[in-house]
């Protein structure tokens, strides 16, 4: 960034609005044990879409919800120009934290009011992307997806648990399930993607550094399981001749902790999920259904792992137990663009920040994002390494850190007229 | 047994109708799946009640029910004369099957209308004991608690999942909840107690056996465990940095496996229910609650197995996992009465029966009644040895086998006056 002066000064994060906002937005879905809930399309996150949209309004900003709910603000149009896009989401997951999603709308609500007066060869736009986290209804990442065009089902094939459409809950929010199309960019229409976001995870905490310039978001497989035995009377059925579905299932549950774990095949490997059937004191379980889920940075690991895992289940059956496996999302490791990096670590030096190359473990919405335009994420270090609770936490003076080079970096975007970046898809 | 002539001729089953009557109690409570599902106090138990209930009045029997909701069928009263018991349960667990506690109960039915009309030095009661399963009011055996006197809560403290307590569901039968203590025979009263079931195990199939005469009840103790470690994202924390409480909890699965299984330190060993919290396929497990049953016939090797599995929960603790167990339940084995057994054998071996010794590894009401009166259980063949579920089967003649041998038994029973059993408690 070039120098400024006081005649001349820079474009500057409002560090206390953007705290203060944050807050705020904490407030909207807190719940009874100090987390937040504002599932996607709830009650509570249309309110923090509301409060968003209100704050952008007292800035002199626009905001608009697209056909598929997307919060979409913008200051003055510049009709022609290429779009710099910031975005992340305001839905949570249940019982979760103040900050996963939100910070990224806030900052990026904050960096847009600081550019949109300025004169600027790029336009900035800020999304924040409906459903991200898909904890209500289960398609996470629709906002983005409909964004970049690759729905894959339509809103009367998703419900929630009580039934209630997807169609149902773009129209209560303002979206148009009748035109899902007009919500999507067309190609080259965004020419870079900006997502600042807290880490989720140790790395920046442990090692003492401020900014985190995200190199790629790791690729993810999701199995389902069955392990199927035979229900029989706890009491009657001596030992050997049981087919315990639990029994196979703690063994598939140990076998994915060392896939990843000891065995280092993957990054990360976790069953989160897991149900017993008939689930009774004195029957041995006949039916056990859960989840495992594998991450790593790189395509041909992670395949690998998925192959090593199956061998292994295979291993398991026997006795009467049958395990079978079937994956039920796969999405591939997304790197991020270098020139946009290079410019977000850049940024960060200038101001003085410690900052390192990252990996997101996570999934965010830059990654479905990447199939239309080149992304940048910047990360910030979350207290613990831990998010989705209510202890997720980062400090004030590290939540304006990330603004700041947020602000930093997308101001030297839009302030060029042939970016340097523009990998093309 | 004596001898019987074409003259004076014994009494005798009637087969078709037991048979028949079995199929028809099997419609009620009839599910869509092909099971069985009259839970304790639910509208179809009642409706299983009031079949049998109707049925001893059109044999001439008397049938009511008493405080605690037990149905009791009685001849005609023949005041001051110890009486001889037969029991079993007509509730059964959810998706059931069509002859746990129902065959005991219309056998002992089918022998009560045959020894009724008889001059006998004791009186033949039945008695279907209320909730013995407990699938839909947690508290088995309560009809059969109440009768020995041994209820520990009251009916206001014990509800099923919708809130209702066991005070209304008394009431809707026909029991009184004021008056439970009524319930209660004083002791001395009952001169012996006798139960039919079906074995629910494999051992009288596998040995192509008819009658099993019933050594002992196993004892059970049941634990509650819980798992706690530290939720987390399952893509952003590291492998060494989690505190899995399922990958724990599957330890423990395996160590209760293990404990009954290949260390043979008691008979079954079960883990039958588990539940995750927070239950999402990409958040670490923070929590899990599981229950473990260990059964045994001999009290010292169940206790012996209770405090070697409190040593092997403790070695699975570690890296933030906790682990803790709690008695939720401990019932001691209960031997039958050795002079019953005998009654048994040789009436079974009278009728031209293959017969053995057996211990049984499910709970029966026999074992609470036990308290109160020397008791005698027989068992006859299950298909596949499976219970609760809807192939729960034994075969027509296998069936009336049992049942001919419970009324042999009952009727050398209450023909004797002094009663060469009749041990002391």
């Amino acid at each position: 960034m070039p120098a400024t002066t006081e005649a001349n000064p820079g474009p500057a994060i409002d560090g206390a609005r953007l705290l203060g906002r944050l807050r705020r937005l904490a407030e909207i879905g807190a719940d009874e044990r100090g987390g937040v809930t504002r599932l996607g399309f709830s009650p509570e996150d249309l309110r923090g879409r509301d409060y968003v949209a209100e704050e952008a309004a007292r800035a002199g900003l626009s905001a608009r919800v697209d056909a598929a709910g997307n919060l979409i603000v913008r200051g003055p149009r510049r009709d022609g120009r290429p779009v710099l896009m910031m975005g992340s989401h305001l839905d949570t997951v249940r019982h979760g934290g103040p900050l996963d999603g939100a910070y990224g709308v806030l900052a990026g609500l904050e960096v847009l009011q600081q550019l949109a007066p300025r004169e600027t060869a790029m336009e900035p736009v800020l999304v924040a992307f409906a459903n991200e986290e898909g904890a209500r209804f289960p398609c996470p990442f629709y906002g983005s997806l409909a964004v970049t065009g690759r729905l894959d089902r339509g809103p009367d094939e998703i419900a929630d648990e009580r039934g209630v459409t997807l169609r149902e809950a773009l129209r209560a929010c303002g979206g148009d399930p009748e035109a899902l199309e007009s919500a999507r960019w067309r190609p080259g229409s965004i020419a870079a993607y900006l997502e600042l976001h807290i880490e989720q995870g140790p790395h920046l905490e442990t090692t003492g550094t401020t900014i985190g310039v995200v190199g790629g978001i790791v690729g993810r497989t999701v199995l389902d399981i069955e392990v199927r035995g035979q229900a029989g009377h706890a009491g009657t059925t001596p030992m050997k001749a049981r087919a315990d579905a639990l029994a196979a299932a703690a063994r598939v549950v140990l076998e994915v902790e060392r896939l990843a774990g000891d065995d280092g095949r993957c990054a990360v490997a976790t069953v989160g999920r897991l149900s017993v059937e008939p689930g009774v004191t004195n029957v041995i379980p006949g039916l056990v259904r859960m989840t495992a889920e594998l991450r790593d940075g790189d395509r041909e690991r992670l395949r690998a792992a998925e192959e090593e895992l199956a061998r292994r289940l295979a291993a398991v059956e026997g006795s009467g137990v049958r395990v079978t496996a079937e994956v039920s999302d796969r999405i591939a490791p997304v790197p991020t663009d270098p020139v946009l990096c290079s410019v977000i670590a850049a940024e960060a030096g200038e101001l003085g920040y410690s900052h390192c190359p990252i990996f997101s473990g996570a999934g965010h919405d830059a990654q479905i994002v990447a199939a239309l335009a080149p992304i940048g994420m910047i990360f910030v270090p979350s207290r613990n390494g831990v998010s989705h609770v209510p202890e997720e936490f980062t400090a004030d003076a590290e939540l304006v850190a990330g603004a700041r080079v947020l602000l930093a970096a997308a101001w030297r975007c839009a302030r060029t007229a042939a970016p340097a970046w523009g990998r093309i898809r």
